[in-house]
This record gives C-alpha cells, sequence and structure tokens, in this order.
C-alpha cells in the first residue's frame, strides 16, 4: 500500500527533506533497496552505503543527513521510526470475516461476525472469539476458551480449556497454551498426577512464537501480562507469571511458579529454575542458567563460550578439581608467608 | 464433585478430626481456600496460614494438626494425600464416545464403541483404539497404531505408523510420537539418510507433555516404559530407552540411543549424549551436560549459575586458561619446595 | 521387497562372496539378523558376533570377511554400503496420488496429478504441489507456498505464504516454516513488531525434524541450503543461512542473521548467538555455547560435564571467583620470585 512521504513523515514523527509527494510502497536494507522503496540508516558505521543506495528514501538521523543524496526523513531513532513506517506500509494480512464451511464450531460457542474461523479448526463449548478476531487452519480451542478483540492464532495452535486470550495478541503456529503442568506427586517409587485445574491468562498485545509451550497453573493461573513478547520454542511452567513488556527469547526453558518482573530481557537458550523470582529491568543474557531470584535490576551471564576442543577437554578436567586448586593457592599463600617471616628473621 | 470428609479420609487412607459429614467440592491453596475447599499443609514453615483458613478441611501431619481450627485429614505425606483427594474431587473431564462426524477414520481400523475420535482426527489404516481410549481434534494417527485402553491424545498429537501406546497415557498438543530418528551416513561429504525401520513402544500409565517428540528406533524399538513422566519439548532420541517411573523435566535432550534406568530424574534443559547408559536412581539436575555413563546412583550436576555479567566476563577469560593456571600451581609448588629446603639448609 | 545378493552387490558397489542368487527381503543388526536379513560389520570389535550371526549375508570390509561364515558383501566402508542397500529394501512408503475428500484446496491452487493431498490438510491461494510431493494430514500450506517434485510433508506442518520448499525435502510432523522472526524494536519501554517480510527458501534433498522450527526473513529470505539435514526441536531464527550438506542435531538453536557454512556439524543442545558467522566444515560438539564468529575449520566445544553434586557444588563456587584466583596466583608468582631473589642475595 504505497503512501507520501508527507504521510509517513507525519505518521511516524520525522522531520521531511525532500519530496513530500514521492511515493514509497515497501521497505528494504540500505544495501537492497530499490526505487519507491523506503529504508534506514541505524548505525552510523553504515554510513558509507548511503551514496550508493537506489532507496526513493532514507530515515536517518540529523548527524547522518548531510551524506544523505535522496530524500530523508530525519529522526532521533531511525529503527523505531523504520519499524513504524514498515507498520504502515506492510500491515498485517487481512482476511474475509466468517466461520469457514470445514471448521467445526460447537453451537455454544459464540463467534463475532467479524471474527474469522479457519477451515479445520475446532472450536470448543461456551468459546468466546471477539470482534476481529482470526483463529487459523487447524487451531483447536478448547472449552471455555476466551480469544479477545484482534487476536490472530494463525494455524494449528492448541488452546486448552478455560484459557483467556487478551486483545491483539499473535500466536504463531504450534503453541499449545493450556496443557497440563508438569505436576507430580511421588508415593513410594510411582509418581501421582497432581491435577492441574489453575488455567492460563494471557494479557493484550502478547506475541507467542511458534512451537512454544505454556502450561496451565495448578491451583491458581499462569500469567503472561500485557505486552509480552515470547519467541520460538520457548517453555513456560505451571504458576509462572511474566511481567509486563518482557521479551523471551528462543528455547529459554522457565520452569514452574517462577514470578519474573515487567521490561526484562530473557536471553534465548536460558534456563530459570522454579521457585524463584526475578525483579523488573533485570537481563539474562543467552544460555544462562538461573538457580535463584535475582532481586537487583542488571545484567546476569553464565554459560561458557567455546574454546578449541583439546583446550576444552584439558580445562573440564581442571574445573572438576577447581576447590582443590582454591585450595592449593589458599595453601600456598600461607607457606609462602611463612618462607617470608622466616627469610625476614635471617635479616 | 462434593464428597463427605469421611469419604475422602477413607479414599486417601487419613484420620479424620471434625465432621465426617461435612462435604468439600474441590482443592485449593491453603492462603485461597474458601468454605466448602479442602486444602493441605506441606510445610510446617507454613503453619502460621492454618488459624486463618477457610477451608472446611486441611490434610496435615499429626505434629500440625493441633494449631488447626478446622476439620483436619491426618497423615504422615500430606502432599500425596492431598493429590489422592484432589483426583477424586477433580477427575480427569468425561467425554461422549463415538467418532466424531468430522473424523477421518480409515475403513480398516477398529475403534472400540466406548472410545472417542475428534473432530479433524485422521486415523489410519488397521489402527487400534482401545476401550476408553480418546483421541481428540486435529491428531493424526498413523496406519498400524495402537493405542490402549483408556489412554487420551488430547489433541493435534502426531503418532506414526506402527507406534504401540499402552494404557492410561495421556499425551498433551502437539506431541510427536514415532517421527524418523536422526540416523545419517556420510558419503563423500552429502548425508545419505538411514531408514528408520524400528518403531515405539509407550508402556502404560506415561504422561508426555506438549511438542515433546519421541524418535521411532533405527532398527529396534524406541522404548518408554511404565509410569514414566515426560514433561514438555523434550526431546528423545531414536533406540533410547526410558526405564520405568522415571521422570523428565522439561526441554531435556535424550539423544540417541541412550538406556536410562528405573526410577530416574531427568532435570529441565539437561543433555544426555548418544550410546550412553544412565543406572537406577540417578539424579541429574537441570542444565546439566552428561557426556558419559552414569553406572551409580546419585545426584549429578553441572551447568553454570548466572554472575554479574562483568565478572562472568572477567571469569571465562581465566576458564579459557584454567590448565595453565593450574600447570602455574604446580610450578609454585615446586618452586616454593625448593626454597624451602634452600632456606632449611641455611637454618 | 526381496532382492538378490547380486542385485545388491551392483546397487551398492560391494563384492561379493557367495550366493548371488540368494534373497535377502529386509536389513538387521548383526546380533538380531535372522535368515533372510541383511547386516552389516561397522566396527571390527564386533567380529567375534560374526561366526553366530544368522543373517543371510553380511556386509564388511576385506580384512573383516575370513570369519564370515555366511555370504559376504565385501566393501570399503560397510556402514555407507549398508544405508544404500537398507534403503534399496526399505524405501520410503507409497503413497495413492490424489487430492483426499477431506483436504480443504483453494480452487487457484495448482496440485500435480502425481501429488497427494491428505484428510484435513488446508492448502492455500496460488500454492503450487509439484509432481510426486505428499501433503500429510493435519498440514496447513499458506498462500503463495510451493512444494517441490518428490517432498513429503507427513502430517500437522504448518509453512507460512510464500516459503519455497524444494525437490526431495522430508520434513516431519510439527514442523513450522515461515513464521514471524522475533523482531523487536524498544519504544520508549514497549516493544514494537518488527514486521517480517522476508520469506523461507528450502534446497533440494533437505530434511527437517519433528517440531523443529525455521523464521521467514526480516526482510531477506531464510535460507536452508541443499542437503542440509535437521534434527528435531531445533530453532532457525530469522535472516540465518545454513550452508550445504551441514548436520543440525536436535535441540540446537540458531538464532538469527547466523551465517553457517557447508558441510558443518551443529552438535544438539548447542546455542548459536545471533549476526555470526562459521566456515565451512566447522563440527561444534554438543551443548556448545557459540558467542562469536568461528573463521577456521576445526572442532569446538563448550559445556561442562557433570559431576557429583557437592563436588559441583563447591566448584561452581570458586568458579565465581576465578578471576581473583588467576590474580592470587599471579601475585604469589611475584612474591616467590622476590622470595627467590633474597634468597639468591643471601648465598
Amino acid at each position: 500500500m504505497p503512501y507520501t512521504l508527507k504521510e509517513i513523515a507525519d505518521s511516524i514523527g520525522a522531520e521531511l527533506h525532500g519530496d513530500p509527494e514521492c511515493r514509497v510502497k515497501g521497505v528494504a536494507s540500505l544495501a537492497r533497496a530499490e526505487n519507491g522503496h523506503l529504508t534506514f540508516l541505524g548505525n552510523s558505521r553504515l554510513s558509507r552505503l548511503l551514496p550508493d543506495t537506489r532507496a526513493s528514501a532514507v530515515i536517518l538521523t540529523a548527524t547522518d543527513q548531510p551524506m544523505c543524496r535522496t530524500n530523508a526523513l530525519v529522526t532521533g531513532n531511525p529503527y523505531v521510526a523504520y519499524v513504524k513506517a514498515a507498520q504502515l506500509l506492510h500491515p498485517a494480512p487481512g482476511f474475509t470475516p466468517g466461520v469457514d464451511a470445514n471448521a467445526v464450531v460447537h453451537e455454544s460457542a459464540l463467534v463475532a461476525p467479524s471474527a474469522f474461523v479457519g477451515p479445520c479448526a475446532v472450536i470448543g463449548e461456551r468459546v468466546r472469539i471477539a470482534s476481529e478476531a482470526f483463529v487459523g487452519p487447524g487451531c483447536v480451542i478448547g472449552d471455555d476458551v476466551q480469544i479477545g478483540h484482534g487476536s490472530r492464532l494463525v494455524a494449528n495452535v492448541t488452546v486448552s480449556h478455560g484459557v483467556r486470550v487478551g486483545e491483539r495478541v499473535l500466536v504463531h503456529p504450534g503453541v499449545v497454551i493450556g496443557a497440563d503442568g508438569f505436576g507430580l506427586a511421588n508415593d513410594h517409587g510411582t509418581w501421582l498426577k497432581v491435577p492441574q485445574l489453575g488455567g492460563v491468562v494471557i494479557g493484550n498485545d502478547v506475541e507467542i512464537g511458534a512451537n512454544t509451550a505454556i502450561d496451565r497453573g495448578a491451583l491458581e493461573d499462569t500469567v503472561i501480562e500485557d505486552g509480552v513478547k515470547i519467541d520460538n520454542l520457548v517453555q513456560i511452567g505451571h504458576n509462572t507469571r511474566i511481567g509486563a513488556h518482557t521479551a523471551v527469547a528462543g528455547c529459554a526453558v522457565i520452569a514452574g511458579s517462577v514470578t519474573i518482573g515487567r521490561r526484562c530481557m530473557i536471553g534465548g537458550a536460558s534456563a530459570l529454575s522454579g521457585h524463584i523470582e526475578i525483579a523488573d529491568d533485570v537481563i539474562i543474557t543467552g544460555m544462562s542458567g538461573v538457580p535463584n531470584s535475582v532481586m537487583q535490576a542488571g545484567t546476569y551471564s553464565s554459560g561458557m563460550p567455546i574454546m578449541e576442543n583439546p583446550t576444552w577437554r584439558r580445562n573440564m578436567v581442571r574445573l572438576k578439581h577447581l576447590d582443590e586448586l582454591a585450595r592449593q593457592v589458599r595453601n600456598l599463600e600461607q607457606a609462602l608467608a611463612q618462607v617470608q617471616t622466616r627469610l625476614e628473621a635471617k635479616d
């Protein structure tokens, strides 16, 4: 959908240098943009690409603007402005409302007239699908689920009974929301299943990546607050609460009964132990293990970077004896101090 | 489904102190329980909550009973007793038997009259679905699969050809049982696919969490023994055998041809290398790497806990040189010993 | 499908010692093979099993052949020869072409007459499914997707709009190709979604394991080159490119904008950070963390092997102070050198 640069500048709050009537139809990277494209310069180190870009317009900072030979949209944060422009130029795909003839919708379910239910989707009893919501092909929605206004379950998503999904939530294929948590009690060597009687509550403006699983609570609910963004293949255990605007990257494992604050960033492939608390504004870098609560905002890390294989092997042998090594060093310090004393006595 | 406290006490083997005719309709946590709820005190440290609970009855130990002002169910293991009561009060949801009109069942498949096949489920040739089994919406069951009595495939589960699932097995959405194992042979730089000709055998009373994948064997079967409990997003490679009553937590990765004993606990996000053996009663804590066999029962760990990011960075630089550090310490010890000798010679 | 040993020897390029007309109908392991089976000896250490095998024929090296009492197929690489024979004897299951009556195929889609679309599969607008391709039950194929000749999407696979899948690609159940990448821009504490406008291009002869997710690119495409083999539950971020004939084992996490070379092996449960480059012929062993580019072929490792739990606890306390320990050692060296100097002065 083409827009004039004036329309875009107004929409994203940038200052236009150039032709306000120039029309752009899409975004592209600085290196690959063609005539009709809008691009951006997010990093001054790439400004050498500016003179050669074929883009019709570039979003950039005032500092970089002098090097721009085409139309410029000047702003303090070019990446955020670019994203807003890209959202304008490339809106989420529309759809024709209605229930597909090949969907299976229980007669007690309420589907808003402006909502869509795709082929081979199965909608349970008393489900409520709000206006402009999209339940794609192959989705299975359990009894008593609520899907809020404008939410989009792309395809093959499973939502178990009683789960509440907020507004404008985007759920990618393969996601499972509300499966039983891993609740077991050991009874003389065999496992008893603990009935999982809680639900899941997903706030507004949440995004959930492909094949992620969010378990229902044991007694109370698992809660994902507004604006949380979750990547693919993430595991979220029962009773866990993730605070508003926190982002969780791919393959992170968040065990049960974890409470994560607001605006945190949980790195990919990291693992949080159960029953811990993470304060607001905590950053956990990728592949970190978090065994205990983190009560202070800040950046925390663990995880071992690769080494050449023979070096790693040698170092791991030593790591198994690190405590002994530290004791040896302590002993050396004491022995050396004695030697120094004896030497002094000889002076 | 409400029960009297007498019925519950009899069922869970607890000693009732209070009104045997009092009826409870559900369970709740100590803090949130209302009139009509049964709750439990599993940890004496929470006994301060006892006097204020509004629960109709509390399951607790004889030690904590004196502090309880309401009906009490006294037992040695309150949590196990609670779970049994919760199972009684909150049984798994029932279903109306039959094959949904929107299921696609091959004419050669045998579905017991008391079983259920949901809408948009697809059942292959010669499949046998036993009595009281539940195959939910969107499940795809390959040819020659057997699903045992009372098993429940919740929704969108895929079971490949020839897999055998035992009785009372609970399989959560998105699970894939019997996909090809990752069998490759390198032929001058390109990969040949090794045909995966084995199957998967799942015992009785197994639970398999959302989006978990269990591969079929290469030549023989992958085997999950009775009572094994597997959490979400777990990977189980071909030819692996997991012993009875072992529990595997979320996002664990168990490679191919691994043999795990009985009653083990494999922590979340841990990884077991291929072709190893784990003895009975081994506990692997979360995020551990297991490169070799473990022949002794016990608790084993690896994985690095988080540190503040700058500390971690400094420590990781040192870790890359840990072997050298250990050599330096060795050299120091030798040099110091020489110094001591020389000093003694001077005495 | 039985073959004579002569047919097999010709097909796999082995030298036949024995009866060329002997027919075998399948493969089995050395220990379990029966009459009518073909087996192989890949490792001379197992040659003690040779005299007792009941197999009709054994694939082995010239070195091991003298110990073989039955028909022998002699070759330099018995495992590769075995795999070729197994592929011959156990071809992928065939299918009857056609669109199932319970599939939902948009009228603008083109399905080759020799292709198959299974029950409850949903095929979007302008999709092209080439000759001999198989789109199994429950698959959802978005608009404008292309599926190449002979490719097989087993069941419950989701392919988002515009994705191109090459020829002879095997995609296991639960796979999601082309979901949005995890692109976010932080705008004063809330996350803006970066439109994901690129696609995914999958080359020929690729295999993708169960429940793996491959994200679409942000602006350009995510690319999986020819012959790449990907195991289960792998995450591949947006804009990433995986070079031809690279293998990625289970639960590996490959972040966005990663470029991996040809013929690499990425171990299970390893994690590659975003925006890095991996050269050709790099081996990353299992559970390794790769924070930076690897420009040299070779084998690289990290990840900590398990220890007994109390040892691990002690060592991890020390690890948090490893930098200090290294400083202590440095101080000791200097102090000892001073002591040595002073001692020398006394000689």
